[in-house]
């Protein structure tokens, strides 16, 4: 069954009133194109990826005779991507792509993925190896299998992980030997690679981690290879077997349409890549398309989030129990409301760390934020979507449960998203470690100011409350660092370790409430002079971030005790 | 391949050094022969309940040419169960049964129900049901249903929801028809039936909700009747067809080796019932069933909670990242910590409820706390039940995202206890309407003193933080409960509804940072003359409570303010 409809108003508020990214004007964009790329998208994403979400979940990938069959609905709306023009959105010029501001086509992939988030992996990671031979690629690479790519034949993954290297790449066992032509011989196994094979492209490039052979232990000595399912002739057409198998497909909770795979390289014969960046810079330049790919798992949250809140917007307000729409009951109100900033909160904080890849060309200080926002993204995105997703669950009482109402298969498939590409763990830790204490604290100080003068403008009358709680929550920010620096000076790590996904969430919680802010304010504005609709939109908005305020925001008053109060070593607590 | 061991020497601690089981006279039972009985069933449930939970849920139920097929794998363990005598443990002795304390029989239910909680809902229904026709059943069912139920040839299920009677129990429509022998003609469609037909039982004995000619509309006008799936002879026997249909199953999210049936009375055919309780009485005799189907929820997040914590420990106790154990990484040992001590919570929480029906015999004040407490354990504990399950599948890593670590199940498997026998929106509204405001505060007020008295008593030097933690939360219930009785004397009950389920929140957390507190005093009074072995369980204890205040128990904080203080009306707030 299920239900596909898109928050559009606010999507559309987001993209033109909040980024206004019709300003942008490289692209040549007028706010009425924006608006009508988006109205497209939205249009075929409800009439061709929604349909296939279901009937691919029930039918699942399956792996026959040493081949990976994705399910038979996926094919159609496969081509009709490519041939709509869609995979081409946003995509640099120089590979034939259609460039658009980054928040405009993070707002149209936001609703292929809330419609069928397993399928769009597909193309998706095929985007993200792309992207990676088109900065880092030779002539070769750019002229022979881009245009592949562009046009969908071939398709793209990243391989990085293995069974004893999961979190810890740099344990990985895969090895790459100099053939003497350029070429590697590459060995080993990958486990989890997603797309690692499907009958949905012809070939398929893998960007594989190896070691070279004078590449030392750990991710310093590591390099990445450009390794095809099938060979590349020198005139670009494709060749024999490059001897790379799947000997399994992993069966899991959620994404049954995805394929999940282990990876063979070089066992039944020679698997040939070639070296892509340079050698031991392997990691670097993996973490080009391992940046987009943690930013498309919040993405994955924050669609999924917004496309469940929807199915579970309208059950509410057709389903009748003890006289009355279920949503006019409070409690099922009061879950309707916190989903919603919730589900707002997430899609604002995305579209605005996309729109800031347009500055980050010219603003190194973009960039510094675009990575400390990343792992926010990715970690609180994932997880919230869970939540949500659950929550949505829970607003259809037993429907919810049973697979017909399409909405139990948003917990299942967001599920992945708080694990893959770094759980959320390790997003804690590279919040915590990189992005702020090697940074001396510097882009959290600049981002942090920004917040402080956002809620110090907050009308005292308007937002009395909202900026009271705020104003708590900046001042025990303040005792958090605090306390986190001190023991960074004294070497404590564990100590700092122990907190990273609690100071994690308390990050996030106040870049999502200074999100919703940003727009009620805008929308406060705006209400005067706005026409019926608007106002209950505008509204709305208001809404979104007193709520989140509420119950949201002020617990991290109580996150912050827990940081700075549990001064207990856990490493040394017995389980 | 999954992983199943139980923490017996914490479930002995709960039930033979805190709650002193041995103590209930009327059993004969020695501290030994409750460990003993407790070590006998998880070794059956090692044995004989585990092996079945995975291939159960790949397999899940058939509905083949009208008749439900259960996996095959469950036929053994439903023989042994009752062969075994396990069944039986618990009933009443005029059952046949073997009468233990309450508390040791949830003990045992729990075991079995964290090895394969979706085939327990047989015996499970089939033992509420059985309950009831032992307290309000007449003669003829009590010498020719029971002991049917008892062997297991029989099984028994409640049915009460309809398509448009869900949360709206008194929305019901099938009808009971008088037919002038005694008998009444039921006619009517119910869903959601669990164990509504199977191939586990020869015949099933329904407890249906209907509405004679006689019964007014809404909750008052419903009685309840014994309906047989076959009917039954005058001498006992099972007679011809009683017209009782699953004309459907559910496709769900997990519990997939439950069936969950559409069943249709006197659609084919006459379905012959007897009344059971009185007339216009049924809500009442059905809720004997329903409480106990709520406590049996609560078990089901707690059992699984702590069934996937285990799983959790040992696999981060193996697994290696960057040269170490994940366990001893302090993120991943923050998340084992802090669900250790939610689990452990959970159950003490569930064991201690158990442990007040065998006061509630004497003790009228007892019945009022075990009512007082069943929302707490039905909301709280399939809650957080899903959460420490979601919790203990991100420690597997990508691993625990696969089905064949067997965690992911846990996940699946808990969503519905947040919904089934009342959602948890219900619960707290039950929580806060009937058993507080209704009661006029009195029970809360008895509680409450006992966790006062707890908490006054603690060790100033041993526990400073957690003290000051309790003390201010305890302050901070005061400002809830009286904000809710002025909204009460007002009659604004929006506000109040609106705030239900953080208010159950917020008492759940208190409850079982109480039940902590009292493990870890009496652990911490041990620690000085145990041995070795026992010296690191008791400090297990004391960091449990110390967790659970600095993680949880101080986040009653915030969600106060988020009763106190958004005092807008929800339900005028636009979606």
């Amino acid at each position: 069954m299920g239900y596909y409809k898109a928050d559009i108003r606010d999507i559309e508020f987001n993209l033109t009133e909040l980024l206004k990214v019709q300003d942008w004007k490289d692209f040549g964009l007028e706010e009425n194109d924006v608006k009508g790329i988006l109205a497209e998208y939205n249009k075929y994403v409800e009439n061709e990826v929604f349909p296939t979400r279901e009937p691919s979940d029930h039918v699942g990938v399956k792996h026959v005779n040493g081949k990976v069959i994705v399910p038979e609905s996926l094919h159609g709306v496969q081509k009709s991507f490519y041939a709509n023009g869609w995979f081409a959105l946003g995509m640099p010029a120089e590979t034939g792509g259609t460039p658009v501001p980054e928040s405009l086509y993070v707002a149209c992939m936001s609703l292929a993925t809330g419609a069928n988030c397993a399928w769009t992996m597909y193309p998706g990671l095929s985007r993200a190896a792309l992207n990676v031979i088109n900065l880092k690629g030779n002539d070769f690479m750019k002229t022979n299998i881009i245009p592949k790519m562009m046009e969908g034949t071939w398709g793209g993954t990243m391989c990085l992980t293995e069974p004893g290297a999961g979190s810890d790449v740099g344990a990985l066992r895969s090895t790459a030997k100099p053939l003497g032509n350029g070429k590697y011989s590459i060995k080993g196994t990958k486990i989890f690679i997603s797309s690692g094979e499907s009958d949905l492209y012809e070939n398929n490039i893998h960007l594989v981690l190896a070691r070279t052979p004078n590449g030392g232990e750990g991710s310093k000595g590591i390099s990445l290879f450009v390794v095809p399912r099938f060979k590349i002739n020198d005139d670009g057409s494709m060749g024999g077997t490059n001897h790379v198998i799947c000997s399994k497909i992993e069966h899991k909770m959620g994404i049954h349409a995805s394929a999940t795979c282990e990876m063979q390289f070089g066992t039944d014969g020679e698997t040939e890549g070639w070296l892509i960046g340079d050698e031991f810079d392997g990691m670097a330049t993996m973490f080009i398309m391992m940046n987009e790919a943690r930013l498309y798992c919040g993405i994955q949250g924050e669609s999924q989030a917004n496309a469940a809140y929807m199915m579970a917007e309208k059950y509410t307000k057709e389903r009748v129990q003890f006289g009355k729409e279920i949503i006019n009951h409070p409690d099922v109100r009061r879950n309707l409301l916190t989903m919603r900033a919730q589900a707002r909160g997430m899609r604002a904080l995305c579209l605005y760390t996309a729109n800031l890849f347009n500055k980050a060309h010219k603003d190194p200080k973009a960039e510094a934020i675009i990575g400390l926002l990343t792992p926010i993204c990715k970690a609180y995105c994932s997880e919230t979507g869970f939540q949500v997703s659950s929550n949505a669950l829970q607003a259809h009482g037993g429907y919810g449960y049973c697979t017909e109402y399409g909405v139990e298969q948003y917990v299942r498939d967001t599920q992945i998203a708080m694990i893959y590409e770094g759980t959320n763990g390790i997003q804690a830790i590279d919040f915590v470690m990189r992005k702020i204490l090697k940074d001396g604290g510097k882009t959290l100080t600049a981002l942090t100011a920004e917040i402080v003068a956002a809620v110090q403008s907050l009308d005292d009358a308007k937002f009395k409350k909202e900026k009271d709680i705020f104003n708590k929550v900046l001042l025990s920010a303040q005792g958090v660092m605090q306390h986190i620096s001190t023991y960074a000076k004294n070497n404590q790590f564990n100590m700092i370790l122990q907190n990273c996904t609690d100071f994690l969430n308390f990050a996030s919680q106040m870049v999502i409430a200074w999100q919703l802010l940003e727009s009620a304010v805008l929308a406060d504005k705006k209400l005067a002079s706005a026409s019926a609709d608007d106002k209950k939109y505008y509204e709305s908005k208001v809404t979104d971030f007193r709520v989140y305020c509420a119950h949201y925001l002020i617990h991290n008053l109580s996150t912050a005790k827990t940081i700075t109060d549990f001064t207990e070593d856990m490493t040394t607590l017995e389980i």
